[in-house]
């Protein structure tokens, strides 16, 4: 563990790289190194890109490491798959389009899947990301595909929030609709040489002024992710968003209720797996349960009982 | 309360909206009004529609309420809309498509959000699908929007999970990215009119035929919902898959699964409550977090350590 502690605060790309598979699989081990390297945490700014499948994530993410890399920062892509329940693995399939950073050592890029975490990609995502900032990358790009709560778990976890559309890809009533214009930071449309971009740009632009007024007001950039049209443009719009949120507190005030949110998501999370035994060992209230005497929050009600029991006694 | 649940019972469609209206906001009143209707719960069908923004879901769904209405079923719609954070609302604009049957008393339309729910939609979507049990909906369609974990939590909560998609909206690698081929019991290709649906279907088709073998084959269907092209051949795919679940025993481990996994998510949603109470009376570990003078793991785990203390001593 020591040895790997210091290679990920080497920046070594292959002990970085382990202590992800860790995350992943929630081993015992993370606790030794989250210890070890949480002196060296919160240093790095990340970006959030969310958005629906088709839109061009992976393809700004590339602009955006090229970009950053262009003003000599460190950068780290960390692509979230969502659990893949009955495999539990996921395709890396969009890691083809980072080819061109593969052999940067600045560059570290990695498909990451949440399956043996207990608190899925809502808590896996966070110690992934403070591996990657003990590892001394200055920008942390946290890629997802999602419409609705995924999207919501990324905004939270990352500094500044950037959802991706493009044109064709539902208009912006539906956007809307996924509870999204209240959380991102960023809005990019993609493909912006494709028919219906301005439309999709001055929906969105709508729909942000009718929306409720919010300190930072959320700018709406046209991308083309392949020619790199734009990516400079939306880089200035991420640094400023950091600029703003670090001088009106906003950014301190996330970070702060970010972590306070993630110890209570840990802890309930072992909680459950505690709840869970005492759920299928006990006969009698599942019996209750499937024979509909009894109802779910009547049961969580009894079990909570219990437990709390045995704690008394234990 | 007695009159509330009386109401449910005969399905007056008021007293069915006031119970759904409790479930959203997680009152206290739940507990007596679940106790008061779980023996008639358990007896419906419940189809779950999910589908990246702009498929077309609100358009299949209008039009599966037709085909069950000439069946003769009595039928509800519950649109689930993820949290809208900053808001706490939900936009209804779908429901403008479902207007054909506003008229119909064999019809319940409801658009839900989960803005006071502790468990969030995967805790208030099952609360609210029985209060449509009791009321004696026969079938229940459970729509909402999103890929990735919102399709897998809509899935566990009802019997046939139907995935939604479009020509356009996405190739099938993506699809098969968000996780989605491992948790869908019908998918179904809408604007099948369009170019590019032949391909989809096919693509499909293919990936599920390399993926890991499934006792129950999904179908991967063409419909163009707009013209109602489709929609029978829909339903009785639903229907061929219940009868496959009954058979086999996979409905009644589905149905058990996920009445356990409620109970204990219920009874961590609660502990998680004190758990925050806990952590942000803690002075000394919320300044040791910011410091980064521990982590996010030790804090839980002095956390859950103390909180057993005090249940000892309580």
């Amino acid at each position: 563990m020591a040895a790997l502690i210091r290679g990920v605060l080497e920046g070594d790309a292959r002990a970085v790289a382990r202590a992800i598979s860790l995350v992943e699989d929630d081993r015992p081990e993370l606790e030794a190194l989250a210890a070890g390297l949480v002196e060296h945490t919160g240093g790095s700014c990340t970006i959030g890109l969310t958005g629906a499948p088709g839109v061009g994530k992976s393809t700004i993410a590339a602009g955006l490491v090229g970009a950053l890399r262009a003003r000599d920062l460190r950068v780290a892509v960390l692509a979230v798959d969502p659990t893949s329940p009955a495999t539990g693995g996921a395709l890396l399939g969009d890691r083809v389009r980072m080819q061109a950073h593969a052999t940067d050592p600045g560059v570290f890029i990695r498909s990451m899947a949440t399956r043996g975490h207990l608190g899925g990609m809502a808590l896996a995502t966070p110690e992934a990301v403070r591996v990657l900032e003990a590892a001394g990358y200055a920008q942390i790009i946290v890629e997802t595909v999602g419409v609705g709560q995924a999207e919501v778990d990324v905004a939270a976890a990352t500094d500044t929030a950037v959802v991706v559309l493009a044109p064709g890809l539902g208009d912006a009533v539906q956007i809307a609709k996924a509870g999204i214009l209240e959380i991102a930071d960023v809005f990019v449309v993609n493909k912006a040489d494709r028919e219906g971009a301005d439309v999709l740009v001055r929906e969105l632009r709508q729909m942000l002024e009718l929306g409720t007024p919010r300190e930072w007001s959320p700018p709406v950039l046209a991308v083309t992710a392949t020619t790199g049209a734009g990516l400079d443009a939306l880089l200035d719009a991420v640094e400023a968003h950091v600029a703003w949120a670090r001088g009106s507190g906003a950014l301190e005030a996330k970070r702060r209720a970010r972590l306070l949110q993630e110890v209570a998501a840990l802890a309930a999370a072992r909680l459950r797996v505690e709840l869970e035994r005492a759920l299928h060992a006990d006969d009698a209230l599942v019996a209750d349960l499937l024979a509909r005497r009894l109802d779910p929050r009547g049961a969580a009600a009894r079990l909570l009982h219990r437990l709390d029991g045995a704690h008394r006694r234990g």
